[in-house]
């Protein structure tokens, strides 16, 4: 038995055979550094697909505060913590001013659990409108209402889902796709209305990551907002994906949608791997929920975090990742254009900034079988990748923000040659 | 101003005014050691409350791990690793052979998510059965079951509450308050039958610590299980707070209570306050959740946690940190039951291991402002402690398991004195 398989078969007797993994024979990685991740023999992988490690895998800055804040005192909020002020300072100052009052979660499950609890509470409803190929997390709410991965929950009766239009895909004019997905919208609105539901909030990434990067009409955001709010919702970000600078030219995806959410929620590469999360919001929400509950979250917002969360900010801006993101993310489009018109199996290069996608078809048919061979040639070119969107026909490049110029030529040369397999 | 009323203001304005502190004048810590607790101008407190550093503030073999693993690699377990097949294999090893199976979390919040997750899949059923004075998380399935503390979602529909008598409070005979204890658990149940819910789970803390630690009637906890079970249910046991040790004796709180649970839930001390959480269940209850839902939690199982989780436990059986909790916890509560019988507004001495409090009370009524000042008095005497219960009138004396010989003393010397000043 290789050594692989041998922890492989430890693995299934500890935390279970289902547990996933990725490939079809899966990868143990024993260190990363950066960008690059590698195995027990010495053999490196570029990372084109991980966005935790944010600002690099084992990053110095990072590391440093979190051992340095460890060694000093890791405790809750029940006492004063002026590093948990000092960071919600500096991660408040980066959204617009009525976005000024942070709540903290140790996961994205928990930030979109809370916001959603809190979005209930405030209106008084319970339906919420998702998109029809969405995850948000793992709890028995945030089960009900996903629909972008298997679950054994149904969707609960007050959740309405939206079909996310791709322009690449649907060939129509724009004002025709987005007046017919608003009028979708307003049924859905009217139904939750009708069966006493009412409207809590929609629930989107703007981004639509999972959906797989559609391209959508002009307008369809700022339409999805104005019939959110007027049904008496709340309009939530999920920003776990979209956040922290990985579209390049924004901080925050709601600032590339063009609209400002009454409810951020933000996690994976906000610790760099640091389990941590939050949701940001106005001081009128955030008094009306803390003053009707006693809220309060054991791990969140411990000094700890507040030292890793700090020190992924202070990386970004010493480091101008955005800037280099948005750079990078230019030229990795344009090249990714050029392989979309040059073969014919992709329909459409995909995304913003630092992620980026192919979407595989064959005569307007989804082909996730061509991506999946694209994934997996990119793995024995020594490059991480994945796929996603409903039909999981698009490749998902979305590297760590710290990807630099060195590695663009490597990620593209074997892009261009796994394509070249097919 | 004072420092301390600067940092309040500037808290006020970014994680609000209603995020809980402690105290009529909240303390402000910068540094933990051991089992002390250090303001900015040096002066120190006995930690006699915090469970979360459970091997000690700032502990040097569990910040090494940290600093080593995050320096070295932090990545999803999508990947194989071996760190957390290790750690689940030296967890595992604590529990009766057919709790065989983890799912890791970052929170308590996650773990009894996931528990009545799986509890309701694989029931089919809705109904739960919980304590009427007990706390379990901050999701919105959770508050459903709040009795604990002020939510402002009613409880549901579906959730039957138990009272959990105190033999320290009830005069009557065991044997009756048990008989009367058990026919109300029969009439819940009948009722979430009756009513279509059915019994998915009973969740209670083995240890009843939110409930104020009652002296429950001998065969209570097995009654609860037979007849949970016998009605389809899964039996949960909530260890948040009464595992790793807490009761010196044993290492989980349903050992303590001698009944092995379908589902164990732990958080806190787990990984002295690296958030991290997880499930224990049996290979069949995993494998049915596991092959009907695509699971995947981010942060869980990383193997930074691992290893933080691992030197926990490296470090609780290198410095025998159950046996001297059992031992420190008898003396201690001997002292407990020496102030209980010469004070007459001490009711009882209560608590277990390193879980200990006094329950005041006059003329037979619960004495919150009693146990208030002497919080307050500990707290001038440089001592941390709580309360809790149901009247809040029980102390909760509950420090890291790292306390020691040295500092007994100085905790029951300060105790003594407090009650003195009543």
């Amino acid at each position: 038995m290789t050594a692989n398989a041998a922890l492989k078969a430890r693995r299934d007797r500890t935390i279970g055979p289902y547990s996933p993994l990725f490939y079809d024979e899966p990868l143990q990685f024993v260190r990363g550094s950066g960008v690059w991740l590698e195995e027990a023999n010495g053999e490196r992988y570029l990372d084109g697909y991980n966005n935790v490690p944010h600002v690099g895998h084992a990053n110095g800055r990072v590391v440093a505060a979190l051992a340095e804040q460890a060694a000093t005192l890791n405790i809750h909020t029940r006492y004063l913590n002026e590093r948990v002020v000092d960071y919600s300072e500096r991660l408040l100052s980066t959204f617009a001013p009525r976005l000024d009052r942070i709540l903290f979660g140790n996961s994205g499950s928990e930030a979109n659990e809370l916001a959603l609890r809190i979005a209930r509470q405030l209106t008084g409803s319970t339906g919420v409108i998702v998109s029809d190929y969405s995850y948000h997390g793992t709890t028995i709410t945030l089960a009900e209402l996903t629909t972008g991965l298997r679950t054994r929950e149904p969707l609960g009766p007050h959740v309405r889902t939206l079909r996310i239009p791709d322009l690449d895909r649907d060939q129509r004019p724009e004002a025709e796709v987005l007046a017919e997905t608003l009028a979708e919208l307003d049924a859905a609105i009217a139904s939750l209305l009708d069966e006493g539901y009412g409207v809590s909030a929609s629930l989107f990434d703007p981004l639509f990551s999972t959906e797989g990067m559609p391209r959508v009409p002009e307008g369809l955001v700022a339409g999805i907002v104005e019939r959110v709010r007027r049904a008496g919702g709340l309009v939530i970000a999920d920003e776990v994906q979209s956040g922290f600078g990985r579209t390049g030219g924004w901080m925050w995806g709601h600032d590339f949608a063009g609209m400002t959410p009454d409810l951020v929620t933000m996690g994976k590469p906000m610790g760099n791997g640091h389990p941590m999360s939050a949701v940001v919001t106005s001081e009128a929400i955030l008094d009306e929920f803390g003053s009707r509950n006693e809220f309060f979250n054991t791990f969140a917002g411990n000094p700890v975090s507040a030292a890793v969360g700090e020190a992924v900010l202070l990386e970004m801006e010493a480091e101008g990742l955005m800037d280099r993101a948005k750079r990078l993310g230019a030229e990795a489009r344009a090249e990714f254009d050029r392989l979309a018109a040059t073969h014919d199996f992709v329909r459409a290069a995909k995304g913003t900034g630092l992620f980026l996608g192919l979407d595989f078809a064959v005569d307007g048919v989804p082909a996730p079988e061509l991506a999946k061979r694209v994934v997996e040639g990119m793995k024995a070119r020594n490059v991480l990748i994945s796929r996603i969107g409903r039909d999981e026909s698009v490749l998902k490049v979305r590297p760590p923000l710290a990807f630099g110029e060195a590695e663009l030529p490597i990620l593209l040369g074997a892009l261009t040659d796994s394509l070249s397999d097919i």
